[in-house]
C-alpha cells in the first residue's frame, strides 16, 4: 500500500471475477507508472453462489470500501472502472450475461452510479487486462497483440494499435471457444471440443481426474510434470491445444506478439518454453509471433479497470 | 465502356491476379458513385508460367495501354494502384512473394513509377477488393466485415471500421490456410488440411475427380448439384469447411456481416444459401454474422486499386 501523490486525481479499479471481486484505489501517478501499483486494494470473495444480487452486494461493499479509504486520506476518486466477466455491453453499461454469475442484462454501470454518486465506466475484464497490459504491461512495444488469459476458462481480446477489438456483438476474441482437433467434451456454450474443455485451469484438473481418479489443480499438475507421466500428458495436451488456438489467431490477425496472462500464466516457463515451440511447429506462413507472459499477472484487468476510471476523465 | 467526366482526375487500377492482368480507368465520378464503374477496362492472361519477368512485363503492357487510352481522350491519369496477388508489403512497395508467379521483394511500385512516369500505389489484391466492398460494395453500411473471396484459392481480409487490417506481417486474415477438420490433402503452404484445399474452385475440381475420375471446374459442380450425387457431396463438403472458418473468424473477430466474393460467389444461392445454414448450425455463442455476396465481383479488387490509386491524392 502506497501513498497518494498529493494534487493528483484519484481513481477506483473494480476487477467482478468468478472467483475474487478486487477492488483498488490508483492515483495518477500510480496508475501510469510502469509498476501501476494501486494505493489501496481490497479482495473478497465472489459470492457467485448465492446469486446475481448479492453479488452486485458484494461490489458495491468493496467499491465503497475503498472509496472510503481514500476519503481517509482526503481524497475522492474521480472516477469509478468496473471490470466485469461474462459478455459486456460497454457502451450501454450493461453486464449482459455470465454463466458464472448468472445475470442477464444488469445495469451495473448505473447501479455503482447511483449508490457511490461517482462516475462510472463498465468494461469487459479481458479487455481491460488486454488495454493495461497494452498501456502499462508487456504488450507495451507491439502495435498489435493477441492476449489469451488462462485462468479457470480461458478467454483473450485482440489488441490493435492499442485498442482492444469489441467486435459488432462485444464478442471478439472469444478464444476459449475455438474448437481444437481431437477434443471432444462438451463446453457449456452448447459446442464441443472448445479449447477450454482441455487447456483451462478447471479442464486440466478434470483430464487429469480422469485419467488417475485423483482431485488436484491445474497448479499441481504443472508442479509434478519432472515426474508424474500422467500430469505430463494433461499438460502436453493443453500446451497443444493452445498453439493450435494461437496459430489460427495468428493466421486471422496476424499479431505482432502474443502476452499470455491469466492464473496459469504463474507457471512461467513450464507453459511458456512448450507453448512456444508448439506454436512454432504450427505456424507454416510468416514467423510465429514472440509469446511473453503479462506483466501486470493477477492485476491486469484492475489496473484496465483504473484505465477505464481514468479515461472517463480524458485520462 | 463509358466517358470521362469533364474537369476532375482519372486514375487507373490494375489487379493482377493468377489468371488474369485487368487495368481500368476511372474518372472520380465512376471511382466513387456505386457502380464503380470504369471507363475503359483492358485484361490479359497473366502469363506466370513465363515467369516473375514476363508477368512484370505484361502488368506493364496493359497499364500503359490504358494510360494511352485516357490520353487520347485528352486526360493524363494522376495515379495508378497496382493490386497484387500473394504477399504484398504495401508500405515498401514490394511484391514480396507469390507461389503462382514466382516472384520475390520485386520492387513493383519503383517499376511502374519509372516506366510510367505516374505516382504509384501498391496493395494486396484481397485487401484492395475488401476496401472497394467496403466504400461501394457488400460491405458499405457495416462497420466491420469478414470477406472471404473463394476463387481458385481462397482468401481474405477483415475489415475494422472500413479499414482491412494488414497485420503485423502483411499476414492478416489467411483464412485459407486455417485447418479444417477432417480435411488430410498436403497444402503448398507446407501445412495439411487447408481450407483451400477442400474449398477453392481448385480444390473442388480435385475431389470431384478424385471421386468421379471426371475432370470439370468447380463451375460444372455447382452446376450439377440438383442431379450429381457427386458434385452434391464434394460442394456440400466446401461448403462445411468454409463455415467452419467463418465460425472461427466469428470467434476471434466477431464481425457484423460477412462479405462473399471470388469466382465461386458467381454460384449465388447454390453457394449462400446452404453456407449460411451450415454457419448457424456452427454459431453457438451470439447470432451468426449475415452473409451477402460482393457487390462489385470480379471487379472489386481492380475497383479497389483504384481506390488506392485515389488516395494518393488524398482521395
Amino acid at each position: 500500500m502506497g501513498a497518494l501523490s498529493p494534487g493528483g486525481p484519484c481513481f477506483v479499479g473494480v476487477d467482478v471475477g468468478g472467483t475474487t471481486i478486487k477492488a483498488a484505489l490508483f492515483d495518477d501517478t500510480a496508475l501510469f507508472d510502469g509498476a501501476a501499483r494501486p494505493v489501496v486494494e481490497v479482495r473478497e470473495p465472489t459470492p457467485a453462489d448465492a446469486g446475481p444480487d448479492a453479488v452486485v452486494a458484494a461490489l458495491l461493499a468493496v467499491t465503497r470500501q475503498v472509496v472510503e479509504l481514500a476519503q481517509a486520506r482526503l481524497a475522492r476518486p474521480a472516477a469509478i472502472g468496473v471490470a466485469a466477466l461474462g459478455l459486456v455491453d460497454e457502451a450501454a453499461g450493461l453486464a449482459v450475461r455470465s454463466a458464472r454469475i448468472g445475470w442477464r442484462d444488469v445495469p451495473l454501470r448505473a447501479i455503482v452510479e447511483r449508490e457511490l454518486a461517482i462516475p462510472v465506466a463498465l468494461g469487459h475484464d479481458l479487455r481491460a487486462a488486454a488495454l493495461a497490459e497494452a498501456r502499462l504491461g508487456a504488450g507495451r512495444g507491439s502495435a498489435s497483440f493477441a492476449f489469451l488469459a488462462v485462468g479457470t476458462g480461458v478467454g483473450g481480446a485482440v489488441v490493435l494499435d492499442g485498442v482492444p477489438l469489441t467486435g459488432a456483438h462485444a464478442r471478439a476474441a472469444e478464444i476459449g471457444h475455438l474448437r481444437v482437433a481431437g477434443a471432444d467434451l462438451a463446453c457449456p456454450c452448447g459446442s464441443v471440443g472448445c479449447l477450454e474443455t482441455v487447456a483451462s485451469a478447471r479442464g486440466i484438473a478434470l483430464a487429469y481426474r480422469a485419467r488417475t481418479g485423483r482431485t488436484v489443480t491445474a497448479a499441481d499438475v504443472a508442479g509434478r510434470l519432472a515426474d508424474d507421466a500422467d500430469a505430463a500428458a494433461v499438460w502436453a495436451r493443453a500446451v497443444d491445444a493452445l498453439a493450435e488456438a494461437l496459430a489460427i489467431c495468428q493466421l486471422v490477425v496476424d499479431p505482432a506478439a502474443v502476452v499470455i496472462g491469466g492464473g496459469l500464466s504463474l507457471a512461467g516457463d513450464l507453459l511458456l518454453r512448450p507453448l512456444r515451440g508448439a506454436l512454432a511447429d504450427r505456424v507454416t506462413l510468416g514467423p510465429a509471433p514472440p509469446l511473453v507472459r503479462s506483466a501486470l499477472g493477477d492485476r491486469s484487468a484492475l489496473v484496465g479497470a483504473g484505465l477505464l476510471a481514468a479515461r472517463l476523465l480524458g485520462g
